[in-house]
């Protein structure tokens, strides 16, 4: 099986659609290569804007497209759906599956940008409760929590209820996700749904972001860190440092602070936004090779971004253990469009480079509308000047796909309007059979339990 | 219960959040009344255009706004989520649910707009293999059912298998919804996706529409339904009428033509949009009031919409039998308006109107892009004229509600460029637990059961 050498041209397959996977592939357009791009979902996903269709403004169509139409043009890489199930360095091979069937792809060359997935840090039950922020669906089932929660408070309040929990948001994280994420809960709170409940207010909302870490943004550094605290004070948003996330329920979650004291926080909408877990890929790659992984699964890789012995696989972005390298998009991107240039240059016999050299382009976050900061090389930003940096970057990289005028007026109308057109949910997320079954008895049982306690609120009537 | 007499406005009770219970509760926004608007889901859906998100046009924010913010600034409005399980005619009360806790709900007006749901005749068991057209996660499903089609499709197609019935769509029910859905899968076959792939050609998908009736559009008349007709099959739609649907599975359906002779088809895309069935909250009101029903369920009201003995309880739009009014938008619109109308002049103290009179405004629908039919009053357009005036009303109406620019944006783009920028599905659907659950076996058996007569392709290599 190893190298049927029927084709004439190398064949090079991809596995995943991410920032590395798509940027692999197309660096590899006027290669003499055929390209398989394997993958999960249909779909690219630009995972920097997921709080967005989180919150409201941006549809899943905004930020995933297509897959195949991002390449349709490109008529050396085929799309294939699947899982990748299994890889073989010695016959070359990858084993994809989609519903239960099996497809073996061989490859001349193997390009693994499978990315990484949230980790719990080994609690995974605390998931059903604090879903990620890595997959559209993860978007979309905080979509349906967050806004469910005042749906929720409302018919408690109408109830004469107390609301306290079903209006504490936790963001677990303090990093640009969990910064970003509880910016715009806050503003959801406090502007956007003001106005749209009889019962509660919206401004009563608590918004509290927790972090083991000692500061908000450990990679912007200490000063930008706290800038970035103060502001979320301002936006009334309660940051707690040092805090260790010890228990998560449906009703609430437990956190420990340095000092040893415990603080139990009724809450009932929780945002896992802490650690990540390399693709569980790199174990088998890692087995296969004799690489080793740290902690959180990466493996370590030569610094040409090969596996110890096996030069035609590359592995990049987030699954690799190199140079402690960040695990943001440009490490992706570079290190897919440095294996494809590696590819390119064996293909046509030539010298390969020597290493891999990540060029830091700076990172970003933004704070609220108008306000973020933004680190590049020594300069530091905050505020709107950051913010429009922040706009500039991302319509940069937005445009580069399509003309995508819809995401561009979409923001523009959120910025000037504090509207939310992407608030529809669906009944598989939070009110529907599946979340019922993922929340495990959680809000389900949280809302009913009572119900002996309170009968119905016929007598006082509920309007 | 009745009556307690504590607030000194009336209290109306809205059931519903379409057409008629949102234009019903805004049309009493300078009224001396106090609203509670109970649906089931948080968003208002303007159905006549689901087709344009289940094919990727438009996202569900688009075309399913949600309802609290429509109502956040009439003030003597509340909306209440949950479905309604009991109507007490004599106690006055409305009883709904979310998670299993119940809500009453006083009412001294009622005004009943629950819809209908789609209709299987009686062979609900073909809702697993057939989604029907009626809320946005059928829409959602059908988007993952049809681009996953053409999904499967690439995947057999690479392992040298046959891909015919992974091609062929049948959508039942040649009404405006369905002659729609036809359209936009030719167009999506025909132009949207045809680079996307390299297995398959999508220009050979095959969509076929079937309907028990003799024509094709049957409330725009026979002249305008032959011209339709003549259209689908010049975009290539198989067009088979006096076809009455008498089976379906996961991989066919089966067709029998008025001579008597059966038809089976391959395919395992089929889509509803045949007949509707009244919300089942007719039965009960039938039952209180001695209303009759009809065979699709729903109520005979009086012809001031009201239930017989229940001046206080009006129903409209879909659940009504009366005139013969068609199942359209502007029939539960009108009706919603003419409840609120009497309930304004009855808390008045005025005479109410005699009776509901509907005034048709005329019908139309897309046959594909530059092109409809619409018939107002003795006036018969088709072609660009047509779709010129459909493209003008659907603006008017969703510009009704907020300035909806990203929609119209969103049509120039892909009237000009065949794009669709809401392609995105999410894992539950069609790859997802929650399908595979509800296809029973379906696909995933169509795609699995062969596993033991073709290994995997490995031999071939599948790229």
């Amino acid at each position: 099986m190893t190298g049927t050498e029927t084709a004439t041209r190398s064949r090079v397959v991809v596995i995943g659609s991410g920032f590395g996977g798509l940027f692999g592939t197309r660096a590899l357009k006027r290669a003499d290569v055929e390209v398989t791009l394997i993958a999960e979902t249909a779909h690219h996903l630009f995972q920097p804007l997921l709080y967005q269709m989180a919150t409201g403004i941006l549809s899943s169509g905004e930020i995933a497209p297509p897959t195949r139409e991002l390449l349709s043009r490109q008529r050396n890489a085929t799309v294939l759906l699947g899982e990748v199930t299994a890889i073989d360095l010695t016959a070359r091979t990858v084993t994809s599956e989609v519903l239960g069937r099996a497809t073996v792809t061989p490859y001349d060359f193997l390009l693994v940008a499978a990315g990484s997935t949230q980790s719990y840090f080994g609690r995974d039950e605390f998931a059903d409760f604090a879903p990620g922020m890595k997959t559209v669906d993860d978007a979309l089932e905080l979509r349906g929590r967050i806004f469910g929660a005042f749906e929720l408070a409302e018919l408690a309040a109408l109830r004469g209820e107390d609301v306290d929990d079903l209006l504490t948001f936790v963001v677990v994280g303090a990093g640009p996700t969990g910064v970003e994420m509880a910016g715009q809960i806050a503003e959801l709170a406090q502007h956007t749904l003001q106005r749209d409940f009889r019962a509660i207010n919206t401004r009563t909302a608590k918004i509290i972001v927790v972090d083991a870490a000692d500061q908000v943004l450990p990679p912007f550094g200490p000063e930008l860190g706290a800038k970035t605290a103060t502001a979320l004070t301002k936006l009334g948003i309660d940051v707690r440092l040092g805090a260790r996330v010890v228990d998560l329920d449906a009703r609430s979650i437990t956190v420990e602070y340095s000092d040893g004291r415990r603080d139990r926080v009724p809450a009932v909408t929780k945002v896992w936004a802490a650690g990540v877990q390399a693709s569980p890929l790199t174990k088998t790659l890692a087995e296969q090779s004799g690489a080793t992984l740290d902690r959180s699964g990466r493996i370590a890789v030569q610094p040409d971004l090969t596996l110890p012995g096996h030069p035609e696989v590359f592995v990049v972005g987030d699954m690799i253990d190199l140079d402690h390298l960040p695990g943001v998009a440009q490490v992706a991107i570079q290190g897919g469009r440095y294996a494809a240039d590696q590819i390119r240059r064996r293909v046509r016999g030539r010298e390969p480079q020597r290493r891999f050299e990540y060029h830091d382009k700076g990172s970003m976050a933004t704070i609220s509308r108008f306000r973020a900061v933004a680190v590049i090389g020594k300069l530091r930003l905050t505020g709107f000047v950051a913010w429009l940096l922040w706009l500039f970057v991302h319509l940069l990289y937005i445009a580069g796909f399509k003309s995508r005028v819809t995401t561009l007026l979409r923001w523009f109308i959120t910025f000037l309007s504090r509207g939310r057109s992407e608030r529809t949910t669906t009944e598989q997320q939070v009110f529907g059979r599946m979340a019922m079954e993922r929340l495990a008895g959680g809000v389900a049982e949280l809302v009913s339990t009572e119900d002996s306690d309170h009968p119905p609120a016929a007598e006082d009537g509920s309007v």
